[in-house]
């Protein structure tokens, strides 16, 4: 089987494109950050979750985002609840992430071996997020074929698989459900509590449930309220 | 003034580069990386120097290239000795360790509002390594302003710098000591002893001590022999 990096973030995106890549033939390989959440109970249960969901490894690298600030997911700004961002960028927006990431998981292709990288950016994400729109990943394809080996030696170039591109979180659910994805081993929530809640109010939580309720299905995870 | 993010490893080129954005009128913004180096002393050295030469602020990131492996300079790999590695691409490559580098200098750059990042890359370099050609900068800055706010928002484009890239190691030398480098302020060695004295015999070393050679100056750094 070929191998193929999957930025994982144990959320429900992350965890469907790593369903669409094993039906796509390929072996995952799952790869996340630690990077100053502001719940390490996220990265608890993507790290729990990655064996079940079928990854044959899971890397966690640990990278500091908190020094350079910049965003309410990494600094100490205030999440927003109940649909109250109003910039045109939602200020959960962590500059330059979705770059830092695929640059990783062109590092970890490069030495496994694979030219295949996926990551789970949807058409939700990139009316907000700058590095989540289809121009952005061709862009970053293009520059992953320059920085590696595959550039010099004229290997199998390398394609960033962004399966969900064109998705809306209702049909993201629905393609999951038919791949056999069990969305109870998803977390989705910016702001859960000890117990590892979902808030139900954060804008992913809040995406997360309209997605559920569009596509005619009860989610499974445990809400605070 | 406007900031600049400058990537600065404490050496000759970095240390050079630094100079050089600061005579073209910018205030640098030093960005350095732990990521596993075989010796501190190269981090502690740039941890010092950074001030003496004129850095406006210094962010050392902590990322764990470890795990990832492949290269000599940050698994257990031998660090090739007196010109002994033959292959095109030389085992000290570490994968897709530039497009990482100027990922964070991109994210740090968005934060404090700077659109210029200088990186210390030359002709040597890219002799070598394929993420040190002018084709993989130019494809790198492409991504970078669909990658941001910038390119969504319209604001003034990134640039990224790479004002050594045609340059040899003795004209580096040559063009820093016009600009008043004191480069005892730098450190090269992929292999220095425990007191810091650089080795002499390492990669990083012998080019060094040829672009003196050729510049007809003398390094001013200890060596072990």
């Amino acid at each position: 089987m070929k191998k193929a990096v999957v930025l994982y973030s144990g959320g429900l995106d992350s965890t469907t494109c790593m369903a669409i890549a094993r039906n796509q033939g390929f072996e995952p390989y799952a790869l996340s950050f630690a990077y100053g959440q502001r719940h390490s109970v996220e990265l608890d249960k993507a790290r729990d979750y990655a064996p079940l969901i079928g990854a044959r490894d899971h890397m966690v690298v640990d990278i500091d985002l908190r020094k350079m600030g910049g965003s309410a997911l990494t600094a100490d700004i205030e999440v927003p609840k109940d649909g109250s961002s109003e910039d045109d960028i939602p200020i959960t927006y962590v500059p330059a992430r979705n770059t830092i990431f695929l640059s990783f998981a062109l590092g970890w292709a490069e030495v496994l071996g694979s030219s295949d990288i996926y990551i789970g950016v949807n058409a939700l994400d990139y009316s907000g997020y700058p590095d989540c729109r289809p121009e952005f990943i061709e862009s970053f394809q293009a520059m992953a074929n320059l920085a590696t080996r595959a550039g010099v030696e004229g290997n199998i170039p390398y394609r960033i698989h962004a399966p969900l591109i064109d998705l809306t979180k209702a049909q993201i659910i629905q393609q999951g459900v038919a791949l056999g994805v069990d969305y109870r081993l998803t977390h989705s929530c910016y702001d859960p509590d000890s117990a590892g809640r979902s808030c139900g109010s954060c804008d992913s939580c809040l995406l997360r449930l309209k997605g559920f309720l569009e596509a005619g299905l009860i989610d499974p995870v445990d809400y605070i309220s």
